[in-house]
């Protein structure tokens, strides 16, 4: 059985590609999918400002339940409190989920071998600043959505196959950087990627650099990226595939000369190689 | 396997006789026992204001885990939100708990048959005025410290003894008249109790008189109730008893003329019997 919890505070409430209801159900059963686990069940806890519209209540618990549905979750609990104005800011959401473990693997960081192939699930940056654009008011040519979703199909489907998936980390606060570098230092193992190979939408680029982020620390609600064995590699990359073009092969654990560095290095756009540090400064605040 | 969540923003934090922590630690496992279910694992989210003292939140961590043990569940898995200052109150903390069922009763309110009979767990009324007392200002003779607890032992000793336990119900918000009007309509069946034989401690009887609270409106987070068939009584008693000296048989199921009224009854103090109604108007906010 696995267990995960998670509260949600996102502003604004509503985004591009989702609300804080939507992003309350992928998160959750994202965490547990991530632990290899099927998820099961979830319950909610909301605690509510007083003067939050009925409305708005209606629409986000609305949209729980779809994502639950499209999830393949059952909500079966909740709960909610009230607090006075000014003591909470509209909406405020717990989710806790439940799971089930249906494989023998031992899924993360300290499983990872030299030579594991580093597959990225879709592109990156949509949800960070989805969430930015809305909050300091920029348009763009184009609306720029949250990757918000679940990732428990492709999960799933990669357990089923039974292949050797040996970590699994999906890109929230911190986003890709973040996640590499905790991973290699849980595994006191260097892990080499190819940034010209991580797909970024040109207008998710753009926006990054009005705003002054960098794609690979910025939060993502529906990407996540696998550790497999070299042997499986093809296969799995074909699978994620199937649920998005966009899934590559960015990178190898341990490929190069510093076998025990816990250091994650980037061949970047101008062919230089350089480590990706981790985020130093302020992550941006309530993106979940 | 029972699932149950809840989140608490009880105001203030600290209280006489327990906290936001170990209240958070308690109503859930003790929403897991009403179910009749063996509580084993509790997630804990918390939802920070940005400001609130790291002592603080370190008390209230250091109540959980006191409280958790003496529950016998373990905290298991957590998350942290921070919001801004003016956005929360200074901690909100969700708790959700995962139990098992080791029994084969269906315990609930369309369990209860007619002649069953009625036990109260102990005193009636502490953590409410406990919690106003400290938010008004008030100063009696004696503190009067919150019935926060677990109740985990006690239902789990019904239980494991086999005996026929209808329905439990922990007597939080609303008191004792709101579970047992809701029960008495889920059920369909007449419930008359006896005022006089329902434990309240003096201060806290005087206290309810100048807030013009009735004790048996007023939240507790240690006390239940526990519909026992007939047979049974006796020894349920006697083993709540070795918990709770106060504990008592208060009432009984459809014992006099109205089979399907769904109505409650009370034998006051004076002799009259009267029924004893669904609240009315305003409960008091943030009790848990």
């Amino acid at each position: 059985m696995a267990l995960t919890t998670d509260s949600y505070v996102v502003q604004p409430l509503f985004f591009p590609g989702g609300n804080i209801g939507s992003l309350a159900v992928h998160g959750t059963v994202n965490d547990l999918a991530m632990g290899g686990a099927r998820p099961l069940y979830l319950s909610v806890g909301f605690i509510l400002e007083e003067g939050l519209p009925m409305a708005t209540l209606w629409q986000i618990v609305q949209s729980m339940q779809r994502a639950a549905e499209q999830a393949g979750v059952q909500i079966v609990t909740g709960d909610t409190k009230v607090v006075d104005r000014g003591k909470g800011d509209g909406i405020f959401i717990n989710t806790t989920g439940v799971g089930v473990l249906e494989h023998d693997l031992a899924i993360g960081p300290t499983a990872i071998r030299s030579d594991d192939v580093l597959l990225l699930s879709g592109d990156l940056g949509r949800h960070g600043i989805a969430i930015m654009a809305v909050r300091e008011g920029l348009e763009f040519e184009t609306t720029i959505e949250s990757d918000s979703a679940p990732v428990v199909d492709p999960v799933l489907a990669l357990l089923r196959a039974g292949l050797q998936v040996r970590c699994l980390r999906d890109l929230t606060r911190g986003g890709l950087a973040s996640a590499l570098n905790e991973i290699a230092a849980s595994a006191k193992l260097a892990i080499a990627i190819d940034e010209t190979l991580i797909p970024v939408r040109e207008d998710v680029q753009g926006a990054c650099e009005i705003l002054g982020f960098d794609p690979l620390y910025v939060a993502n609600e529906g990407r996540f990226i696998a550790f497999v064995a070299p042997a499986d590699a093809t296969q799995a990359l074909a699978i994620l595939r199937t649920y998005d073009p966009q899934a590559i092969a960015i990178g190898q654990v341990n490929a190069l000369r510093e076998p025990h560095s816990g250091r994650v290095t980037l061949r970047s756009h101008i062919g230089t190689e350089r480590v990706l540090d981790w985020l130093s400064g302020e992550q941006l605040p309530r993106i979940c």
